[in-house]
């Protein structure tokens, strides 16, 4: 398939191709048919909302497929609820796929409140578990409002701080709408995430201040070097623009996805593992569903409507983008670089699967 | 009382003398004394951690004593519980002191927490509620972790937008802790809170791009214009330093205070009036409390012992400044502006009430 607007490099994927193709991948790396399907939800449901840095493209080849065959992450887990309330538990992933026990998670925090009003489930012993946006929208999909968040290893200095002591610690919110699209709001802590740093660098551009440091923990405008320190600055930069409160919300982050499982935080986290906090608020037990989300409709459709002050740039939405070019995608398919497409390909045929993005 | 460091327009108070004054002055405006009780100790615990802005020199002359003396605030209100579930609850604050209902709220949601490990309260019919980590920070000291929020009338453009659609909409978050202070984030969603803005244009200074915008959504380094103007921008400013990330949380704030409620979002609320949320995670439910206060310990003290990038700041965390704030003024006093003085003590005067802060 070929779409104008679509890169030379890019080429059209069909989603459930995609699926069955990256599903086949992880089953033959041993996951659990189930757990397999649910990894390839979890990508492919990224690559829809075009949150291209957590879908298929980067992380099966970086991070789960060496990991799961150097048994850093285990296959076939067995999850255990280490303690339990009405509407709290916390869950031991097993050094499972982060996504397996997250959906998981947020399942149990749903179904916890929608007896008690409110569900939170905390998540130790965990591993990478790509986009936060995929379980905090499970949530709003159920007519509650979701919030997912996990910990990483050390990546953003705190404000003043010259060494990386906090990870970019990602935090979600989602919730539900009746005739636009849901609320979802997925955002690093730190001002941009690394990837955008590598396009940075891959283009020859500069990068403005307030995204990294060099390793002396000072302002570059240089990617490479941004790239090399591995030192991202918190959301606001400085503290004349708030990096103080991107610090404290990723100490935040910190505490209730590391402290409160008992991983720990960034800087003490075991190699590649991680922890996760997920919580669903049942709206329907504080005030009728219906008149919630026309609320919500008004409120969204007030914002879009509010005349924008940057030529060529209109108010947007958290989650607009998302729900347009997943709408797209489902019409037109997923646009994979080649280089993904070949990794993928042959990564199947070395699996003997024949599923083949390529056809 | 006068201590080194203290401008000379402004007079160190007894915290004790100053609480007695406040609640006998919210008393004589009709408040049931354990009411006037709760309102003087939320402001005076601001001004205790030095949040001025949230403390008693601000807004009981801006805010609370005009709207209460023409009823848009109700002195005695009846608060109701709409909704109730083990685990949430909905109350309508009567259009009473929004600090005398949030008490009150986190209260209930640290009971249910008790009870099922998560608890969270959502407050529709309120008014201006003072500083949000004054409620966070109850939870903790119960050995929960808390969250506070409230939205408010708009004053913070969206990204690329012209006209303020949402308040400054501030969110806290607090922990607590073993040896070392707790965690205390208080922070507006907005880059800076209008008061910064006062503070510039007082001293004749200019303010950075990324504070406020002109009536024209541009953003503007004059403080007046941005004073005149009523138009922050969210945290991170522009869209390079993740002003859709600062935006994004305001909105979310916004839901989860406004419509949640149903007292509505920012560009919708009656007059003077807000919703807030409260929220306490029971920690002794998910784990042992001293091992996640422990860790905490260790947290702080490695995120205070990192090297410094800037010669003359140390790297903090938040509710550094908070806890050593509060430790010295319990010793030495509160520094008040001799206007506020001389307003607290006319209106004393004024009420026949005896006690005075110059003495």
């Amino acid at each position: 398939m070929t779409v104008a607007g679509i890169p030379n490099d890019h080429i059209l994927v069909d989603p459930d191709r995609l699926k069955t193709q990256v599903a086949a991948i992880f089953e033959h790396l041993k996951l659990p048919v189930k757990d397999a399907e649910t990894v390839a939800d979890v990508l492919v449901q990224a690559d829809l909302w075009g949150i291209t840095t957590h879908g298929v493209s980067n992380y099966i080849k970086g991070i789960y497929v060496p990991l799961l065959l150097d048994k850093t992450i285990t296959p076939n887990p067995t999850i255990k609820i280490l303690s339990e309330g009405s509407s709290i538990a916390l869950l031991d992933g097993d050094g499972g796929m982060g996504h397996v026990v997250s959906v998981y998670a947020m399942e149990l925090a749903i179904e916890k409140a929608l007896k008690t009003g409110i569900g939170a489930v905390s998540v130790t012993n965990s591993t990478h578990f790509g986009a936060a946006g995929v379980y905090s929208h499970m949530a709003a999909e159920k007519n509650m409002i979701g919030i997912s968040m996990t910990n990483a290893a050390p990546r953003v200095v705190p404000l003043y701080g010259k060494n990386a002591m906090l990870g970019t610690n990602p935090l979600s919110i989602a919730a539900p709408t009746n005739k636009v699209h849901p609320f979802l709001l997925d955002m690093a802590t730190s001002t941009v995430s690394a990837g955008k740093l590598y396009v940075a660098a891959l283009n020859g551009g500069m990068i403005p201040e307030g995204w990294a440091t060099n390793i002396e923990g000072q302002p570059t405008s240089d990617p490479v070097e941004g790239l090399e320190s591995k030192r991202l600055l918190p959301l606001g930069g400085t503290k004349d623009l708030g990096g103080h409160k991107g610090y404290g919300l990723g100490i935040a982050v910190d505490i209730l996805s590391g402290v409160l499982s008992g991983i720990g935080y960034g800087n003490v986290l075991p190699y590649r593992h991680v922890g996760h906090f997920f919580c669903a608020v049942n709206i329907s037990k504080f005030r009728e569903i219906d008149a919630f989300k026309n609320m919500m409709d008004e409120m969204i459709l007030e914002l879009l409507d509010t005349p924008s002050s940057k030529q060529g740039e209109a108010v947007s939405f958290p989650g607009e983008i998302e729900a347009t070019t997943m709408a797209e995608r489902k019409r037109n398919g997923i646009p994979l670089h080649n280089e993904v497409i070949d990794y993928l390909d042959s990564l199947a045929s070395e699996m003997n699967i024949s599923v083949k993005l390529t056809t």
